[in-house]
């Protein structure tokens, strides 16, 4: 294993130390409970968002904290659901008279966290509502999950939802703001490689030099199949398909199109695969009104990218422009 | 190779292609010179400010051009410098009364294309000057060098002199800042692993398993030493000892902390690394005021990161601090 670790079980306490070291005046890292909350955190005029998942995906979710975004990330170790009392001692530190949105990703550990943090939230008197996104069209059921596994598209769900809060927005209105976008997201990814996580020493899976799991999942999950590596035009057509005919998106659709690198994928290759997927939605006549390129979420050093479409109206595409700071600046 | 790529000799232009699709408002590809330029450049009421080097280090420096940042970048292919002609016939599309800068990091074939533009484009009669770039403490000479390299500290110097640019500086003022930035900047990184260029199809070196290479250049150059993978603590501490010791700097200065990654590694290891240094700086009296965390200047899918720090003074801080928009936003 090469990677720029201590002792492995350090990892993720010396990633979140590092990151509120880098962002003084914004955020607060709470070593008790593995959390980065925003500093001005509770807002009493807002609802409080608050993200949780395994570590691993960064920059999801503890580098999306910030003003616009998240109040609150609660990760757990690397890959694995936070323990449900650090969500709730996470939920009783940024709530807010109006609530507590909680945002999760479709997989079983998580979702067991999460409601059991809900349910405890709730007993306190806390006004808590939990929202799951599921965007990943690769898989009906997986390792992880009953049901669809939640992917990078979460990046969307979460933008609007925070956007929405920011303004004021009550409970059930963000509630419903999250299960629209959600509705209209969509994504698959693939591997080129496997990726190793800090504790493990060795890569999660073995791929052969010249095959690619498509429809991976951001654990190292089986996807659809293995098949041998090809041009990036192929890859790029047999990920978009399955994007596009899941919801489906038709012509005439206008559309955010993200392509989301896996952490070991360099920017460059990102954005010929963004060139590429572009052209063939042009093909298909649906048009392209917001782009993302980068990384949203990843799978520690995997290769490899994912797709997401969100069909946009005048209500998603005002959220996703509102403005955020987080600590993912480039200035 | 693993790569997300066509025909290796596109992936240059099918990324500009990428780059220019995600970004119709601001940029505009120029397929006949390889070239990325603001869609609003040349301004008449500024210095246009451009950059080349070879390809392969995105976001530098195709991704670095906008709205308070470069007027245009002409890469080269993947690690070759631009051809002498295509510099020259950039300076003629973003020639601006004002004048132009072309901003190069130190490497032989680098310098000899860009000082044979700014040749032909004075003969022309343009107002144009060359300034260097040479922050790497790690060899006095290199592979591709006379001189010191110039690396991801090359951020500072661009993102000072664009922002002068931007409010009016004339051409000799934007040479005097970037000296002046140049001369307080330090830079030195490591590999992990090496990296694989899509024309050669594998790695440029070897690197065994358990082995790093201690001040590699970003285009796979041997640095100082290979030596054997060390806890994150002490590699922090080899890099941050060699780049602190060179100016030096020393307790009680101020500075910007970088800590860039190469492409292969991902972001929760950069935070990671990023604490750590920020502790050892704090233990010599160092103080931080500006941070940055993530990838500036790449090799490719090379595992690695390189540190760099700038001696601040008002006058710096304040233009790192000027807004600019580039392609690289997270919105």
């Amino acid at each position: 294993m090469k990677k720029f670790v201590n002792d492995p079980k350090d990892y993720v306490p010396q990633m979140l130390e590092g990151l509120a070291l880098a962002n003084p005046d914004t955020l607060r890292y709470v070593p008790e409970y593995n959390l980065i909350m925003r500093a001005d955190a509770p807002r009493e005029d807002k609802v409080s968002v608050v993200q949780g998942s395994g570590s691993g995906h960064e920059p999801a979710h503890v580098m999306n904290v910030g003003k616009g975004m998240l109040d609150a990330a609660c990760p757990g170790d690397v890959f694995a659901a936070p323990p449900a009392d650090f969500v709730y001692e996470t939920v009783k530190l940024v709530a807010s008279p109006k609530g507590v949105l909680l945002l999760v990703n479709n997989y079983t550990g998580d979702r067991m966290a999460f409601e059991m943090a809900e349910e405890l939230s709730q007993a306190d008197g806390y006004a808590v509502r939990t929202l799951f996104v599921d965007d990943d069209v690769a898989v009906q059921d997986s390792t992880y999950t009953v049901g669809r596994r939640g992917v990078a598209g979460n990046f969307f769900v979460m933008k609007a939802v925070c956007a929405a809060a920011e303004r004021g927005a009550d409970l059930d209105e963000l509630y419903r703001i999250g299960e629209k976008v959600n509705a209209v997201t969509r994504t698959m990814g693939m591997a080129l490689t496997a990726c190793t996580p800090p504790a493990k020493g060795s890569p999660l899976f073995e791929l052969p030099d010249d095959e690619v799991e498509m429809g991976v999942g951001i654990h190292g999950e089986p996807g659809r199949n293995r098949e041998k590596l090809q041009p990036a035009d192929e890859l790029v057509r047999e990920l978009l398909t399955a994007v596009v005919d899941d919801l489906p998106y038709t012509s005439g659709d206008t559309v955010a199109l993200m392509v989301n690198g896996l952490g070991g994928t360099p920017i460059g290759e990102l954005y010929l695969v963004y060139g590429r997927a572009h052209k063939q939605l042009a093909e298909r006549g649906i048009e392209i009104r917001r782009s993302y390129v980068g990384e949203y979420c990843t799978s520690l050093d995997m290769a490899g990218a994912s797709l997401s479409l969100v069909r946009l109206d005048d209500e998603i595409s005002e959220l996703l422009a509102a403005p955020a700071e987080i600590a993912l600046r480039v200035f």
